[in-house]
């Protein structure tokens, strides 16, 4: 007999960019962990699955959040007065630091796994601290939460705040075998490591040397940040005149796409050069408008990025970013290109609600692999929300009802069920 | 014996601009309608009063919203791909055409109305339509609300869609009369009616002269739209070319300040006369900033005003904003502000927390007379926050704690009470 789950509702996804899908009063199945796509009857083959009735909610793919710093949920939105390089070392470093205790990483990170099993996110790229330890006690609460996710303890060797810098480059390459290792020891079924040099300001070339060779040794992926803030590029030409550009210092070692899979948060300023290199290697650019308003970084050419048809995802990037919520990505992600369109180039169209949407599932979701659609063989990722509370005088099409629960936020009120990989953990 | 209240927990507010007063479990004391001032111990004169213990919830002056259009509310969140004017024709103006309908306006007003009352708004300045009989709905509801409002019934006599275009000036101005008489009959005791045309590209000179003698003759506010969009600005130069500028078209008729208190929504290009005749005139500018993103309008130069000594506030402008939230009008107000510094004027410094704080409450609630405040004498409406739910690893300082209400939008999931005028609402 057939394993799976049938939801009745008001199904919306993006199969493509710009295109949203809306089927009323529809069934989209689900078989073991996957979906077997949107119908309007049961097909006779699903017959003996059980059938939710979400009683008219809107059933949409879970949301996918690219970047995001664990160790910060803590402090989010706070601490918003200054610039990316002053904000780091006046409130993002200290925080970190206070995650070589085991004991308030455990709290902590409690406290974001829940919040993330609540939010409408099923899947996360995560960096976590430079601390081992704590880096696998967030291993596992993102375990128990039951979302997919990717965790990376982070590298370090230069430029951090003492306390938050490594002892030496081999000492940062040998840690993060120590937790590679110890996540296959332990087996997780939902979380995996990736490879995380905080940023090329913290990392030497000879620890990235050294983490070039352990993502091929263990095949692993990669993220890190990328050209966020003029100040930060800037420095970056300082530290690395050996280097093209900024990517090109990644790129060096191995650590900036090609044969691994490689996400960059940010990328507001990227060259052409970059950005050449950005779609010859296949990076995923995780946009992250809310930060890159909050630190002042400025928006992220994103028509430009889909039309070189560079991946592009949403990310929330919290603490830069004040909120876990991605329905307020999507619309900041709107709005950012409406204010890029007028300010700083005509030529580049606005994203359309659908354009942001598919960014923030199947946009995203491509770096996990099928995933963020209700297509035939993607990964069954899915959230229900119920707007019954949100009653007005006329009526509304489910796609107005989408688009109002993204532009009023909705998934802060509550979400009323997840699944991730075919299983409930909402 | 004295009648008021006393509320007790952690309370938060703006005196001056730039300046957060933060008073640890303190007691603010209301006396009738008015706060008399924060205090550590209950001073003797008001030993008499009941006191209710916030448990350690935060206590903010109510926000001010200084731009709203009621009929809007029904599609806030929907249909934001398109600029101003297209918006205007393709979804707003069909909306409010179905407000002729008195029993559509009891619905959606009603709604709207109940929404308000559980936001952390307590006063607004408000768009009604042209239709008379809805907007005195409106009134009834908005008082019922228990929030104090100005709301006006728009006038309208070209350009706008057929049938949201009034007969003619004289029948637009007798509408207008009508309104104000009824409103005065019926007595409203927290509902002031407001004058209200729509903007220039939708108001002939004839009824521009119509309706500055109204407002001379009942001495009333003003409100309505200002230099939003650069298509809109153009369109009311070839409408009126004898105009220096588009807020001389308002003052040639007694509609822009001077003796009578005007609020112009948006402001974003208004050129240096226009901005030296709003601070000759006092105006108030209503920043909405949710708006003029969305709309794809721009970003105003809310640090020059400032820096002139132009009264600001903020409005949520539903329906070109999405949500009634004033918590996310202030962050998007801060973000805003930060885009504007990078790429409009690096001159303009980035609106910090507490000036964004501060325009919500005192800086809008000026318009009102002393609202926006807990110093002595300034009327009493506060709402209480209850952020128990927000929990985090690290202990967070109360100014931590209004920073996260406001960034993370805490206004969403919930006021537990509210004052207005010292009465309690919620």
């Amino acid at each position: 007999m057939k394993q799976g789950i049938i939801l009745k509702g008001n199904i919306c996804y993006a199969p493509e960019n710009d295109r949203l899908v809306v089927r009323e009063n529809a069934y989209v199945v689900c078989e073991g962990k996957n979906c077997r796509g949107v119908y309007e009857q049961i097909p006779q083959a699903y017959r003996t699955l059980d059938v939710i009735d979400c009683q008219g909610g809107l059933i949409l793919p879970g949301m996918i959040d690219l970047h995001i710093h664990a160790p910060q949920f803590t402090f989010s939105g706070t601490g918003m007065d200054y610039e990316l390089l002053d904000w780091l070392n006046r409130v993002a470093f200290p925080e970190e630091e206070r995650y070589a205790d085991s004991g308030y990483a455990r709290q902590a990170y409690g406290i974001f796994a829940e919040r993330m099993k609540k939010s409408a996110t099923s899947r996360a790229v995560i960096f976590a601290t430079i601390h081992t330890d704590a880096s696998l006690i967030l291993m596992d609460c993102m375990e128990e939460s039951g979302l997919v996710s990717y965790v990376g303890k982070v590298n370090m060797d230069r430029d951090g705040s003492p306390a938050l810098t490594e002892e030496s480059a081999a000492a940062s390459a040998a840690e993060t075998r120590r937790f590679i290792e110890e996540c296959i020891r332990r087996g997780y079924q939902k979380t995996r490591p990736i490879l995380t040099p905080r940023f090329v300001p913290c990392c030497t070339s000879e620890l990235m040397k050294m983490l070039g060779e352990i993502r091929r040794e263990y095949d692993l992926p990669v993220q890190s940040h990328l050209s966020e803030n003029p100040g930060e590029v800037e420095l970056v030409r300082k530290l690395e005149p050996q280097a093209a550009f900024y990517g090109d210092a990644y790129d060096r070692y191995g650590l900036f796409g090609r044969e691994g899979k490689t996400v960059m948060a940010h990328c507001v300023y990227s060259v052409p050069e970059e950005i050449e290199r950005m779609k010859q290697n296949g990076i995923w650019v995780a946009h992250c408008p809310s930060s890159n308003m909050n630190l002042t970084s400025g928006i992220a050419p994103v028509r430009h990025y889909l039309e070189q048809g560079i991946r592009v995802g949403l990310g929330s990037d919290i603490g830069g970013g004040s909120s876990e919520s991605m329905f307020k990505g999507v619309t900041e992600a709107i709005q950012n290109s409406k204010l890029y369109w007028r300010y700083v180039d005509s030529q580049a169209k606005w994203l359309t609600f659908a354009e942001a949407f598919y960014l923030a599932t199947k946009g995203g979701g491509s770096f996990f692999g099928k995933v963020g659609s209700f297509e035939d063989g993607y990964a069954f990722d899915a959230i229900v929300l119920d707007d019954s509370a949100e009653t007005y005088a006329r009526e509304l099409s489910v796609q107005d009802r989408v688009e109002k629960a993204f532009y009023r936020e909705l998934d802060k009120t509550g979400i009323a069920m997840k699944f991730v990989e075919g299983e409930r953990v909402l």
